[in-house]
């Protein structure tokens, strides 16, 4: 085993537990670990050990909203780590945009409908889910909770969607796919060697992935001050890359990303593509014409490059390019089942979630993360019964002002 | 008498004498009931008793306007009623909306009109009242005064105008109907099984009431997150459903309403019908070749669904669809003589107010109800006459920027 | 003498001086009165008498902006008095939006013009004046000051410009022409005897007042809530009707204001009239076309129908409905050059101001009112300078965007 | 030596070493002087001398945003000379609205452009500078620090960009051009005096100044109220004008500034020469016409005419006005990369900085200037590889909503 990764594991938990099995049998706790906890900590750690003490809790979580999980999160989760989770780029404007905009559409109700409940089913790329929304690809489980990226891919199996795994995961692709039995999409930072990409491409196949993520608005490293500030540099290791360290602990990112690169995905896997990242009409048509299976509307949650529209601004511009010809999911910003439903009526096929994911984690392991999925699914149930949709493929502009 | 409200009733100051009488004789008292509910509440309750502690004060109350009746209201209201009352859904970005929409519409005064005086009265579904102001349908009267709704009926009936009943009040329909001498109207939750409510319709046509008015927008429960905070839930009995509890402790609410359940309601009480929940141009049209005789433009005061537009901002959408052709209803978030008058320009034949007259009964009783009517009614005498216009009738757009 | 006006008198420092001289002395004085104060206000007020201690010092004071004013003059007024001048009606939505108006339109400046100075003076209904900025009618001068309309008067004067008095005036309208020998009008609040009215007015045209202003929005009382809560009635006599108190102590006004009241006005006097209230252009119109010489658009600085727009958004508007026939004032709201510049660039052909000048008045008396005028005059002459205006007849819209 | 400026550099740490060279040594020093500030602030002033203690530290600073600055820069900036350098005139609504316009203009990425990185080198009126970000002339460096101009030409020097010294500098234009031995332009305030003004053109020329900048828009002093209320006067001596003081210490400006004054400085240099605070279509036109090689946008920062609108809001319509036949530098609240790449984008060439570098000259001498301007320029090229640009040219309203 990786020694950056061992010692990462070696200070948590459920080091133990993990390191006897072949796949997360941690998964398989069910009440808190705060006992095992004590005991790993107060051992001392061994020298160059990581310090950072993530949260192990794993329990069902009370919650009012998803807004409210980020106070609460905070309380658990390191300094340094909830600051990398929760900040953005910059003045963290188009963070605060992506909030703003979804309050912009308002929602107009057709009362009297007749429907008495909604089908909140869908199809997404071929994969029968629970609902139109997914787990989207993040970096740093690991600073959420010790079970790091095995608990978000069990939670939200358990809720009966898609988890996107990422190639900077704490713990291996293969490890992720045994803790989420259900569809997942593999997604990738494509790196300069083009060897390695492969790797770990053919990888995530043979893992069962059922389709390629290319993330391409990330090549390069934006200004997130809050981790200046904090000092913050991440001491998790890097899963599908023994020996390196920090999330982002793979070889150089490939910085000129061009359609061949999309191209070469395509051909080494032979899976469905989704380009995220898409910020403009223009780039959402050439996806189609590069024969993606799908794109992410995204601002990388206001991460990458501040001043940037909402994603949920542009997507009903992107949705008229598309023209449906293939899918299109939308993340950056989404905390409210109405949220969910606008972006519905404006095109969007599913839509994907991140920190309120990963607050749930830090709070409550996989059953966080279950019930945060569970509870936006909720809202969003009572926003199509109270507007009056009753399937997902209802949801329109008919009921946007 | 039903256990469950006999208990309520025997928590509270006034049990002794409204047991004592057929009608609700506790409207004929004019000083505090202090003395009183000292008594009462230092009684150990009765084992299951309910604990909470309505206010029970009748008097003459000092308002400088109804905005501020709610601060005033939160000290003597417990703290679970008061969120009840008023909180509302969501972000309570609806809410807040519902304020602000009203100032984004100003009014043009046409001084020099030669008018001295202006006539408040106005005549709706053919009764005549002093103003063209009414009291909605309110859930929860018991929480803001031990009285309920026979004080707030009462209260609205001596301000000459016409106060609407729930079929989920904490007294009767019969005793409301006696506390409201005036012209009434009664509304419903439409329940599953149409011989409740039939029973329920019948009874108030017989009762006296007017009209009918059906809430189409409320068979969902919707996110109040100050309840859920709170953990509150509702301690009154169900006046209308003996044995139940809880403000909503009818039978199950039917869930996939539709245009036939409409028909019903004409048809078992040949009674006006008028549908609230309208915040569509097209469901307004629909009301009118159903044969409603009005409709209420409402989103619930923003306690259903949030993220819908404010009432006030759909109203002259659905005003010019309807073409005068039924009558108008409008509420959610009027607190002064200007927003009414905007309303009545932008097409409403008359507006509803709900939480002010809610504190005002907290704060006052019946005479509270009574004075927050008469304030709201000078306030718009006062700008009817300052604005230029002599009658109901003569506000228009004329008078709107 | 009156005693109510002889008692408020009394009760100042300036008393002995003031019922020694016919006319008003007190204005002579240039040094501080802060003796004689306390002299006057140590002794126990006889029986019935004012306890209300207006501000008594003449000074020279020190302006960094005029908004700045009204912290400084709170801390010299007392809280009723302050409250009735500061405050305004309702929500007192309409007052700040007086200020936020100014800021939604920008100033375009044309540098390299040429131009080494700026001409401020004008002409306003035949008077020449040091520049386009007057002072309005207002109540309540005695508030601010012991010194009451003499001071405000006095300082108008000094300034080189034109002074509104009031018919509800502290002083007698005489008094003040005395204390301001240049160009000055009259205003009316119009009352139900016409005697009453015909007296006034021609008492005021044989004072040598040059104009009257009838003011046509203030025949109701408005809700100035500040006024409800500090429970404050004007303790100050009523000069100008002899045994009333209160400033609105006249007889009742006439409240079915109409042309007809205009032209009596026009007839008694032979006076130019300003008709002081208008907000529409075809009000505007209809005083060009009923012989007015000017209007004065203003909202009473929302102090009477709050929820109506800033006077300034109604100006231009108001400007082509007038074409340049009659002359045009405005208030409401002006603090600054940059306001009083974009009035005159959108059609006015002066601004009027007041609570400034009141607060200018608390702090040094006529001096401290004439400093105000100079301190605004300054900055219109810097915004004319930089923007490259010459004249005042110059100003135009190519100077805003 | 003129003694006012003698009596400065006495006061400060750089003193003796100042005065034993013919140019700026203390440009050398690298570490901090705090040891040389100590012996010399601790020796008794001579008579007469300036108190003014201003920084001194020359050191590597932390920048994690440019914003942050100012307040690091506020805690070793004297009182009255921070407020000189932060504030605005009036109400500083111009200041902030040169912040917010930014905002309202957003960066549509286009990603997969191919492009590794970005070249941010670019010509401006003949001299290849580093990137498109200058330093624009500002009054008060002395305030800022002990080196005064010095500091920041050098610094500005070692970033690779230009300098622009001002007319009414604490040091000579001379040893302002020692220390910048790069591109620099001289800016200029036209005197009444044309021998001066001739004076000092020609000894710019003779210094190596490639450029006249003649600001237009400073003729007039305005209305800075926090230096009112700090009743701030610089302490500073001037530079080019011996035996004068005070940062605008110079013999009286021309107040009616016209196109022949532009002649005259095109005549006397033979050199290109910019406008400075063009703030519309028209008279950026008029620039054109009179042969001007370039303009700049800029509203002063505020700090002349308050309520103008930002620079950035005029920029397009003034490029649309040039149509590219001179060039264009915008100024005035520039503080993100972002920044400077929406202003390329909508037509400037240039964007010179002024406040922030101000604020690194405090903190850390010469070395924070040039830290500055490579901040910003980081910022610029990371938005410039995320939005795809590749080069400056490249730069367009294509990367605009």
């Amino acid at each position: 085993m990786d020694p950056n990764r061992r010692e990462f594991l070696s200070a948590t938990a459920v080091a133990a537990t993990l390191t006897a099995t072949a796949a997360s049998p941690v998964l398989a706790q069910t009440t808190t670990t705060a006992q095992a906890a004590d005991t790993t900590f107060t051992t001392a750690p061994a020298q160059g050990a990581v310090a950072y003490a993530a949260p192990t809790e794993i329990k069902k979580i009370e919650i009012v909203n998803l807004r409210e999980l980020e106070a609460a999160a905070q309380k658990v989760i390191p300094k340094g780590g909830f600051g990398y989770i929760a900040s953005a780029a910059g003045d963290e404007w188009t963070k605060n945009e992506n909030q703003a905009a979804f309050k912009r559409v308002t929602i107009v109700p057709h009362y009297l409908s007749g429907h008495a409940d909604a089908d909140l089913t869908t199809t997404l790329l071929g994969s029968k889910i629970a609902m139109p929304i997914i787990t989207t690809v993040m970096g740093g489980h690991g600073l959420a909770h010790v079970t790091a990226e095995a608990g978000t891919a069990k939670g939200t199996d358990a809720a009966g969607t898609i988890f996107t795994a990422g190639s900077q995961s704490t713990l291996t692709l293969e490890e992720i796919a045994v803790a989420s039995p259900g569809p997942k999409w593999f997604q990738i930072y494509l790196q300069k060697d083009p060897g390695v990409n492969r790797d770990l491409l053919l990888r995530a196949k043979a893992a069962g992935y059922r389709a390629v993520v290319v993330t391409i608005d990330a090549f390069v490293s934006s200004n997130r001050e809050t981790d200046a500030r904090d000092r913050f540099h991440s001491p998790l290791p890097s899963g599908n890359f023994p020996g390196k360290r920090g999330g982002y602990g793979s070889t150089p990112f490939k910085e000129d990303l061009g359609w061949d690169d999309i191209a070469f995905v395509q051909k080494v896997t032979g899976l469905p593509v989704i380009v995220k990242g898409v910020m403009s009409p223009e780039l959402a048509a050439a996806a189609v014409t590069h024969g993606c299976a799908g794109i992410q509307v995204s601002n990388h949650g206001g991460r990458q490059l501040d001043d940037v529209p909402a994603a949920f601004t542009m997507l009903p511009h992107i949705a008229q390019a598309v023209a449906g010809r293939i899918a299109i999911v939308v993340d950056s910003g989404f905390r409210r089942g109405q949220d969910v439903f606008k972006a519905l009526a404006l095109g969007a096929n599913a839509v994907a979630i991140g920190r309120p994911v990963m607050f749930g984690l830090a709070l409550g392991g996989w059953m966080g993360v279950q019930q945060v999925h569970e509870h936006l699914k909720e809202e969003l149930r009572m926003t199509m019964r109270l507007a009056g949709a009753a399937t997902v493929a209802d949801i329109s502009k008919r009921y946007l002002l």
